[in-house]
């Protein structure tokens, strides 16, 4: 299954808990697009969230995000790792 | 120790050789900083590339990253995570 990092821009002094439950109301939803939120990591200073999933395509993660409230401002495809 | 997010761009048709050579490069001198390069993914399509580490601070991931030749275009430090 492929794998995603997605951006989310504008989340300025989000919290532990506001992430925690912006990544729980992803899980709720994404066996919809048989989607697997992985892991999220947020800068509050910036407001700066990355996302880490595997998907079948991009659109399903950019789906899930608008579905749970927070669309995602860019989504990469990640296929090269190191 | 603080975990920091850092992005790339430009990195057009990025191999999986290239980014592990790359990533074998700040290998190679990160104790120099304390720093600690986790994991990277990589898009080659838009030539964007992720890369996860700890360190002290945000300008020891610049300076490794300055010295193996492939200076990092942002730096998130990302405290909050899920």
């Amino acid at each position: 299954m492929p794998e995603f990092m997605d951006v989310h821009r504008g989340m300025l002094g989000i919290t532990p808990e506001q992430l925690l439950e912006a990544h729980n109301a992803d899980l709720a939803i994404q066996d919809d697009e048989k989607v697997d939120f992985k892991h999220a990591w947020g800068d509050p200073t910036t407001g700066t969230v990355f996302c880490l999933s595997e998907a079948p395509d991009a659109g399903a993660v950019k789906r899930i995000h608008e579905r749970s409230g927070h669309p995602a401002d860019e989504v990469y495809e990640v296929p090269v790792q190191a």
